[in-house]
């Protein structure tokens, strides 16, 4: 059983991803999401949303893609997607230093075969981790819009930042990108998100 | 956009399945599990347990159909798997409803195909769904085991109930339903599970 009980352990050591809050609330607004149970939302994503992936797309893939890409925060924490780039930096390396010892739990085969997949969703270099990551960020923004600005209004991010963002989204799957933009046009709207800094700027110097 | 805006009124609507809180507590001891980040342990069960299931199993239908398993919960609420059996039924009812409720929320071709991957798992008349049932059995023997008896202690469960539902996970899976009986006879060993009722009362009756 000694293959079996690496993976139990493994099994085991990521039910500590259910501990590691994101930024993001829940859709009530009652607290702060954790990533399992955003992961889990990814994927279903994922199921519901296939339909805009490139033909051909391995919807299957994509979905254990979402599954285990956070799995590295159980080391690294969760960054948030707008922290400044040597944030991002830090948080880069000790992502791969936690994908080394998490994926090692596993039995040597299949720790390789899934550090490959968590590697293809970081790399973004096939269509199907285009699209795995469009829907990672297409997320934030359905949970911004519906929560009343959520971690734009606490963070004072701009349209234009989140609009920076959008591109990846339009990269993996150019309908939800377009879907993405209509919301955030809505939320500047509804006043949930700030227009860009230089339109609040220009807005300053007029009397 | 008429199509895409019902998908993601659905996807807006579970994201409540992150406030269903089941018996299980997580394998920290910290709070109790939501079953949208029990969904997702599930779904990485069975990424990383597909070789214990029958050949010939497609893992990505088996994937599809624990993510959305639990969704009927949102009205439903949880059951505790050793709840009584009218409460079971009561359940049944309440999450057949629910069914109807939640899927109608997608366009109708993909609301009849997502409706019966559900149906599939309730029934469990085919390979996938009976392995599907048996992680979704396994999940809590290994949340119990690894917290030191869990609900097994909490609400007084004894191991020949406990055993009794360990067959379904050898229905799905042998291979998985050894390793649940060696978890069942390691926690008896170590004290975190009572053992049946009927060896406890022959123990009583003994001086």
């Amino acid at each position: 059983m000694e293959r079996m009980d690496q993976q139990l352990r493994f099994l085991k050591e990521i039910d500590r991803l259910k501990s590691v809050l994101r930024q993001s609330p829940l859709l009530d607004s009652s607290r702060r999401e954790n990533s399992a149970e955003h992961s889990w939302h990814l994927a279903m994503m994922a199921v519901t949303l296939g339909e805009y992936a490139p033909r051909g797309t391995n919807m299957g893939h994509v979905i254990t893609m979402v599954l285990l890409h956070d799995i590295v925060e159980i080391d690294a924490g969760d960054t948030f997607l707008y922290a400044a780039d040597a944030a991002h930096a830090r948080a880069h390396q000790a992502e791969h230093a936690a994908a080394d010892r998490i994926f090692a739990l596993l039995p040597a085969d299949q720790a390789g075969r899934l550090r490959a997949v968590w590697d293809e969703f970081e790399e973004r270099r096939t269509p199907a981790a285009r699209f795995a990551r469009a829907l990672d960020r297409l997320q934030p923004v359905l949970a911004n819009y519906h929560t009343d600005g959520g971690t734009w209004r606490a963070h004072g991010v701009t349209a234009d930042q989140v609009l920076d963002k959008v591109r990846l989204i339009e990269d993996g799957s150019p309908a939800l990108g377009g879907y993405a933009r209509e919301l955030i046009a809505a939320a500047i709207e509804k006043g949930f998100l700030a227009p860009c800094r230089q339109d609040r700027q220009g807005a300053d110097r007029t009397p």
